[in-house]
């Protein structure tokens, strides 16, 4: 249900900038593929191994690095080397532990962000880390697993839709960005038929179970919380443009980015209070229901009590009892019996007990 | 009861600044009202197509553009090309999922705000959206049903009522806030009667619906608020004058209008506190009412379980048992009866329990 | 118990500016009080009409000119042709709705403050409306009805006392929210005697209507609370002294009632806290009294339940049922009954339940 | 229990700057010591009037004025007028009401502080307010009462212990503040003591009376925070050495007394986390054993009633009941009803239920 | 269970400034490890008396002083006067009840931080006192019992590992504080398999004691919580780098810690939350169960009620009552009750009661 912490202890004691994989997948082997375009073309290479380092740079118009896979540590460190990235950058791109963040290094600009897999309807939410390293011409893109995030971003550049092959290196980010916020919308869509639908069942038929599903949907949504909360500051931080990295013609787009991290803190808060207010209706309900069958139940057992009481009467043996001899005392008796209790019902029924 | 998340998801992939028209209600057509004036006149027309752009730009006087009807993106393109808005503005005007917010475009300001439908009593608290385009002599107004929200602004231009014919364009997109906040009040009434409505009603007959309709209003407060408080910030961003398009002399008139947003919210948190007391006093009284059956149940019983096990004791079988025979046994036995009942009935009446 | 929302609702769609009477209460007629007064002397007079607005202004010293009833509208309206004052102050003071503020207009400061009526013991605390007018040399005050709140301060004019003469408009602006303030301490004083004295009945007897007055006693607060704020930062405002109507003498006073209002602000929120706490010992109370009257019922049926078993055993009606016949058997019965009971009631005393 | 709200609304009315003294006890007199002392050597003296103003100034090296006793407010304007402290000022040290706060008037700070009193183990925590006055070469300090508070400091100025002699005025009042939180550090050992104790209690024998513990545990920590917490400000504002009367050298003790506060405030805060946390183990221990109860005489009762309704089986007087003839009819039936009730204890206990 | 506060009371009254030991642990005797390094080489010495002061001091490359045991108060004092420390500072160090605090004294920076003890399993999370001075050229840590908190950092060093040889005394501080931070991810990995397992049993086997132990977890945090918030205020001061001690080089891994503590943060946060949902369930579950013990037995009791009625009816003395002589009755009667008992189990299921 809950995503354990991934032993982070195993780092204490190692020198700072020593890059750890602490992560829980692993793809099969680690997969980099360079997609160079401007306005004129498109330059796409996938490499196995990475000798070439000198095909990676010094290439005009924007060069994309796409990286999938964290656990091959000497990878991770030549491509460092090619890119002059800072070690403390390599470990952090390792651990994929790490919390949404923008860190503003000479020459490039180093962002953490979590991705939302948000296509399995059954599956838990679930955050994967993406990093990206963005330079004055180049975009680096760190993946743990293959995945379609960025599919859609890779197409717009193949076709060049929009105008993102005039754009810069900035201008990627921001679409990388963007898709990855895109993403949100989906499991909170999700996230919301779930409310949705377990609304319903939660009226029609509260079962123990329920609270459980309540708690599991309350550690999903610390999940996306903690993963949105953060990227607000990141984006918000890259809007404010103090880095020569971002044109100002590409804030406009990451302050719509930014608004839209915000409608997606503002839906998610919408729905902590949804799922709260639900607590407090499957708590009422169940207790309204049990109180319901107590109430009828210690109902019947009163009126039997005092009727049971009569019967004992008459079950007594004194010698002498007047009526007991009488040729109607039984029918009479019956007859009483059933007067009060129907005089009881009544007066259940009168204070609205009933 | 609850409004689902429109479908953001559909737009996921889309290049950034494609308008893709995300609402609930389509009205026939998009229809387009243009109203020129002057300290010396008005000037009307009402617009099927768009080809006469020249026709909307370059007249002397302030210009209203009102736009009823978003789902026709071309004329929604149309439009912002004729005033040069950026295609974020416009995907956003399409978006009616859209936060309140304030920008600060190059040449104009755009506004998104929640118009609220206050009129009919029974229904929901429903939130529309509305964008205002604020230029140096125009603004655009964008909405998605046919309404008479900005009828009364639309009347004081005609009839030249107060000052609006003497001042600017940002008087005129004052006028229109003031209008939407005017609204507010209006919902926030509606709310408050029913609140008073209710709370007579949980005190008199608190049945087992209660708990939904309190979920309700504070669903309906959670509308309110997403509405309010962003709202807030935009005209406060407004009234600090910024932009060089809002006039000093309006300024006074946005502080007014962000004085009763203020006093919405305040009243709005008044509500929400008094609906939490609400639910407490439910809570309280459904289980006081519970306990009370209880109580006088369990009293009943107790009272006829201790004679009932007296007439057990006669009804024993025993060959020698004094009493029996005696004559006024019978009555003896009944009599005592009578008196351990209404002992313990005093006894109940004594430590209160009845 | 609770002030419904006045009818703002009555002032959609008209022009802004346009004074409105939203109030509860009409004084019989509008009065108008004017006190000048200098180091020399003092001169009063009270007006009917306003056609003598000369006589208002231009006078050497400072004028006091206090307003009592504010549903004529055509009187406020000349009053602010008089005084030049903005529509928007005039709409302002005849809605008597509005929240504390402090505006700073050209040439005077237009403050809101709420005053609480806090002599009569039984009634809800009530917040009535002041405004006030500060300018270079005069101090206009509103006021809905007329009260004994600035008595104190007209007193000290006429007699003197104090350097009440000797100082400028603002030391009278001052003083009258001094007066304000100060009543506030009245309130609390008399709220203070509420919850103590409720606190004593809570535990002596708590009855159903307990909740009731603990809500009560929340929503004064709530309007304590909506009045309290507000002036805080309106004062806070006032000792700033941004405006040159602020003399640096003066700062120091209102830097004194600013001290005032925090303590009141303190009081309230110990109160609230006090009022929770309460809610909390009341549920307690009362769930402890119903556990401990079910605990000695339940006790009284646990102990009776098996000696009407041991009765209904020997008034089965088998052949042979030794025993039956003994002479002691109906003795040696009662006698062990006798000691089930005892010994159920020894249990329940070893196990601390009764 | 609670401390009531002095009568300040005996003030109302009367002209700011008035001193009135409103405080719970009067010591019999007011007396005045004077300390003067260098690195050279110590002179105290005791006044009994205030005649000879000249003796409390114009000595070299630093001077302590320190009053105990304020209801003689002739005195207290005597002390006023030579020392030059503005109304209001003694209107503060009169009124024993006050919320700490630093006050910088022209030549001199005024400091409000509240001293806690932490010797009397069973007593409630109170605050008694404490002034200073610190000027270029002299503190004033107003206590209420006499108490050893600053007893310490006073014995280390007569033995020339660390470096106060050699210190300013500044360093003086420092001394004084230091001795006054360090009470805090004892107020709050006795609190930690009475947590730990009641926990104990808490859960070995949990009354009735228990909750009303854990709130008066609740509204002394109202009163410490209501002294701390503004105290911090107090400490704050004069460790940033604004005025000109502090000097630097003596900001490294402020600091260091600043973060006895903040030590204080934490330790606060732990606590009632702490005691919030005892309610909830309160209640739920107290419905517990409610719970326990219940279920065991219900158990108890279950068992019998399936038993007596065989009896009564037995007991009914037909003509023909095979069995009731038979020899051994009676014991069978005592037997299949001793292995009924074993046979519901059994299922009772294998359902976990006992 | 809980730290009781040190008894900081003992130094009410001494002069500020004289160190006293405040702390709960005494190690043997106080050691003192010197470690002096640069590029070529380390030089390691231990200490057992302080005489040869200079030997400390006026070495080239860095000097770590690592005090071990904070009893000994004259070694402390002969310390501080051989690295000019001021007596606040001593008294800091001596006072293990200290809040983690960054203080820039002239010449050196002084930081308290907390260890956590994260290694014994069962064992409380517990927090020790770890002070570090920062000179130029020189780093001193203070611990109060032996530990291996610093080992690694010890060996990186010798063995030369990372740059650390190269950077500067502010580099060795960032280390430690690195290898304490560490630490913090160890303690929350236990507390949260502590949290996992009990959230398991929690669901299997819900017993008195859980509530309790749901609150040692929340007292750890406390712990945890009054370590690592302030801990977070330190690290920013230090990455704001507004000391010259600080090389704008080590400010990059200074980001890192603070990154770091973040995640501390952030995690602890979310277990906060998961403890509280799991006083929910807890909560719940307990309830549930004693709901369906209730239900169950009443239920039983509800059938027999009835059925012992008709028992009853039969056994009444009555001379007349027709059916008891009828061969049959008593079998019809049988019958009867069966489908009585029956039919109501049918009815309580078909309500969804079993």
């Amino acid at each position: 249900m809950r995503q354990p912490t991934p032993r982070r202890s195993s780092k204490a004691g190692l020198p700072p900038g020593t890059p750890v994989h602490i992560g829980r997948r692993q793809s099969e082997q680690a997969k980099i593929t360079i997609l160079d375009y401007d306005e004129a073309g498109v330059r796409e290479q996938a490499l196995e191994s990475l000798d070439q380092c000198v095909s990676l740079r010094g290439v005009p118009g924007v060069t994309w690095v796409s990286v999938v896979g964290l656990h091959d540590i000497e990878l991770l460190e030549r491509l460092g080397e090619c890119f002059r990235l800072h070690p403390l950058v390599l470990e952090d791109i390792a651990n994929t532990d790490q919390r949404p963040k923008l860190e503003d290094y000479d020459g490039y600009l180093f962002i953490v962000a979590k991705a939302l897999d948000g296509n399995a309807r059954d599956a838990q939410v679930d955050a994967e880390q993406v990093c990206l390293v963005l330079g004055p011409n180049f975009v680096i893109s760190f993946e743990e697993l293959e995945s379609d995030l960025f599919g859609s971003v890779r197409e717009r550049i193949r076709a060049g839709r929009g105008h993102i092959r005039n754009a810069g290196a900035d201008y990627l980010a921001y679409s990388l960005l963007d898709a990855l916020v895109d993403r949100y919308f989906v499991t909170l869509e999700v996230l919301g038929e779930k409310i949705e639908n377990f609304e319903e069942e939660l009226v029609t038929n509260p079962t123990v179970g329920t609270l459980r599903i309540v708690h599991r949907l309350k550690s999903e949504m610390i999940v996306l919380r903690k993963s949105v909360w953060p990227l607000r500051e990141v984006i918000a931080g890259l809007s404010r443009a103090e880095s020569s990295l971002i044109n100002q013609a590409t804030v406009i787009y990451l302050r719509d980015v930014y608004d839209h991290t915000i409608e997606v803190i503002d839906t998610m808060e919408t729905y902590r209070e949804m799922v709260s207010g639900m607590l407090d209706i499957y708590l009422s309900s169940i207790s309204n229901r049990m109180n319901e069958i107590m109430k009828v139940l210690t109902i019947i057992a009163t009126i039997f009590i005092p009727l049971t009481f009569i019967t004992g009467i008459f079950g007594m043996n004194f010698a002498r009892m007047p009526g007991l001899r009488w040729e109607w005392g039984y029918f009479a008796t019956l007859g009483a019996m059933f007067l009060v209790g129907v005089g009881m019902l009544l007066y259940f029924r009168k204070r609205k007990w009933l």
